[in-house]
């Protein structure tokens, strides 16, 4: 449905016609403001632009509430201060300090001094707080209730509310001075006889979130504890706002988006126009062509070997691609086990002499293969001895180098994630060179 | 915390003590189930067996339900058919479920013949489905109500019950036949006045999934309109269990983690035994061992041009590495827009061009570096101009490669993330050898 309503919108575009924003503005209206969103982000910025002008001013603030981070600034030129003052005011507090975290200073001021004294004191407490910490997270539409009503009362009051906020499985207790010291849930209220005392059914050990805590241990609890919202204190015990399960799960999908891409060296949207592409991605293609050099260095010195025997250099890259694999391999693992908190100092030494056990395995019967096919197209026995020697001792070297880079990486602070897999590369690609080459030059010069 | 205990049991097995099993046990005692759950994960074979065999009846089932599916079927043989009788039937469904899908086809028609009439009659319902289905997630702790119930008589019911289901944050509302005809909030319930009809509050045209949806499709509705559950029914619009947020989660979580492991060929635990992990490993070194005596094959055209101009094989390696490298950064873009089904026929052209665009722009200024490099090492002009162009032709088959493979994958109904990147690579390790050594031929000899 989505994609069908897309690829209308798309084909109207490239048309030339007269009414063609009457055609798309009726298509559009059809929309809800998610599919909106993706339609934006599956378009270029020039033809984004057209169709952000066309949408419905009803739906801009949701819309744009929706939209990643780079495709949101792209937008911002073509809304202008108080448009913008319209839009925000209509989202929760989360996604407005979103937007707001996004804005030159200048126009960030210029909203803020719009805004009512209640409003901007609590824009400005958030914006305080980085975008990856649980204050970054932070909603202020909670219930909050003193522990010496009677549930009756509760639901007097909250018939008196009527409009309940999404996402409320629990209230808050507080004490008259505002301090954290209980959670009441919905479903207590409503099976518990109602003269009892908030006191009496709340959970009176809740877990609360400290507003500089970072967003990664706040999901990581959500998901260890499958909690629907949960409350954020600051260092006083006073409760500030709630974090809801809605922005946890965006949280999750967005770290996970994020390694994806940068396991490449990517951090830019889809359609990013082609400049601001390039630039991101050119800083790991520069690496990649220091160590790429590195590992040419490798081969000069043994010139000598390959112009006595030249196909030595038709075999060499095999060598260092199958250690490359392996490494990536191990590293992956490795990765994955920091990720999780799996590895420590007891279980290294485990998986240090697995993943050699793995690559042993694996490398006998690889080099069984690759000593078959080396024998049979250049018919040398020594030769197929040696490819097969340097690839295990290629093997070998990925797994010290997919074990021990990542570790030695996250002690000096540094993301494994990303520099570890030019490290690692650059080992097995050097390895696999000097292995090969080397035993050449030692057996058959 | 997790990590200071678990160190702590680690510590102790890999002491000589006679009282180790009962100093373990006292750790144990402190830990809830998500923490022994990934204590667990966190050790090699053996030692789980160890801890396993330690900890507290009463929380095997929860510990149990936690675990990956590989590390559920290196315990079982420890656990007997009447202990994993007691275990399951302490489970919420779609966990029972989850273990049995992982159990011989013997086990399970032992369990299941042990159990009740109706648990059975559930629990075969539940297995018919595929585990990557809404069928799948599925639990039965629905609360259904009539649509002409008052509200007064709802809470009445509700009050009746006493323990509320986690997550339940509606009630389902079913014809005297279970068909689902609407949702009713919990909110709603105890905002609005008690005397009114369920049929005046509910939501009459309530988002229900069919039992054989993919749980990647549930997963994107509950992201997109930020659900806590959701109604499952039948073809015949029957209601048969609902899904919550916290079984999405993890469908989300474990999504990227077998992404981030498939993009390496990799689909085993952190600790699998080393031969497990060879096993799941090799298929793509294997694959790798082809790709790599292609590009082989490729070098071996120009044996003459190397015999009698060795550096040419100490720079060839830069080019294809490169090459590598910007296939990778454009097949990760495509394969996101791909996932997140941004990329249409509409759009696809203009990608192609944006990333031709971005292949020049960076070709342009690594060309540059390459030459200027290449001059410096080895001082001749015309291997420098060669170089540089060997690597813009190598960069413009990388967008060619980069964007064109994973779509023809997905239209042929393969998975782009898995063959993708092999694919791309060999291409570019080809194109890269033969342009450079190629050139070199025409110009230099």
């Amino acid at each position: 449905m989505e994609t069908y309503n897309q690829e209308k919108i798309f084909e109207i575009l490239s048309k030339k016609s007269e009414d063609k924003f009457i055609q798309i503005q009726r298509i559009l209206s059809k929309m809800d403001s998610h599919e909106i969103a993706h339609c934006l982000e599956s378009t270029p910025s020039e033809q984004r632009k057209v169709i952000w002008s066309i949408i419905d001013k009803s739906n801009e603030a949701d819309v744009l509430s929706e939209l990643g981070e780079e495709i949101q600034q792209d937008l911002f030129d073509e809304i202008s201060n108080e448009e913008l003052l319209d839009l925000v005011q209509n989202l929760e507090l989360d996604e407005m300090v979103d937007i707001l975290q996004n804005l030159p200073q200048q126009r960030i001021s210029f909203l803020l001094s719009k805004m009512t004294k209640i409003d901007r004191e609590r824009v400005e407490m958030v914006l305080e707080y980085p975008e990856d910490s649980a204050g970054g997270l932070l909603n202020n539409d909670i219930i909050s209730v003193q522990q010496d009503s009677t549930l009756n009362l509760v639901l007097e009051y909250l018939r008196s509310i009527g409009d309940i906020p999404e996402n409320t499985d629990k209230l808050f207790v507080v004490s008259k001075n505002n301090n954290f010291i209980g959670e009441l849930k919905i479903s207590k209220i409503i099976s518990s006889n109602p003269e009892l005392k908030v006191s009496d059914v709340m959970n009176d050990k809740p877990h609360s979130f400290m507003v500089n805590e970072s967003d990664k241990e706040v999901s990581k609890f959500f998901e260890q504890n499958d909690l629907i919202s949960a409350a954020v204190v600051n260092d006083k015990n006073e409760l500030i706002g709630r974090i809801t399960i809605d922005d946890v799960v965006d949280v999750i999908i967005e770290d996970a988006d994020q390694n994806f891409l940068s396991m490449a060296g990517i951090a830019e949207d889809t359609f990013s126009p082609p400049a601001r592409a390039a630039r991101k991605r050119i800083v790991w293609l520069g690496l990649n062509l220091i160590t790429a050099f590195v590992a040419a260095l490798a081969i000069n010195i043994f010139q000598d070997a390959i112009d006595k025997i030249v196909y030595l250099a038709v075999l060499m890259p095999i060598v260092a691609s199958m250690g490359g694999v392996a490494a990536t391999q191990t590293l992956t693992i490795v990765l994955r086990g920091l990720t999780l908190e799996q590895i420590s100092n007891s279980n290294l030494g485990w998986l240090f002499k697995r993943e050699l056990a793995v690559a042993i395995l694996n490398g006998i019967i690889l080099s069984f293969i690759i000593s078959l096919v080396t024998y049979v197209w250049f018919n040398q026995l020594i030769l197929s001895a040696l490819i097969a020697a340097a690839m295990i001792i290629n093997l070998l070297s990925s797994v010290v180098a997919g074990v021990f880079v990542p570790i030695i990486l996250r002690r000096l602070n540094q993301d494994p994630a990303i520099a570890g897999s030019v490290i690692v590369t650059t080992v097995t690609d050097v390895v696999g060179f000097v292995s090969f080459l080397g035993l050449a030059t030692i057996f058959l010069l």
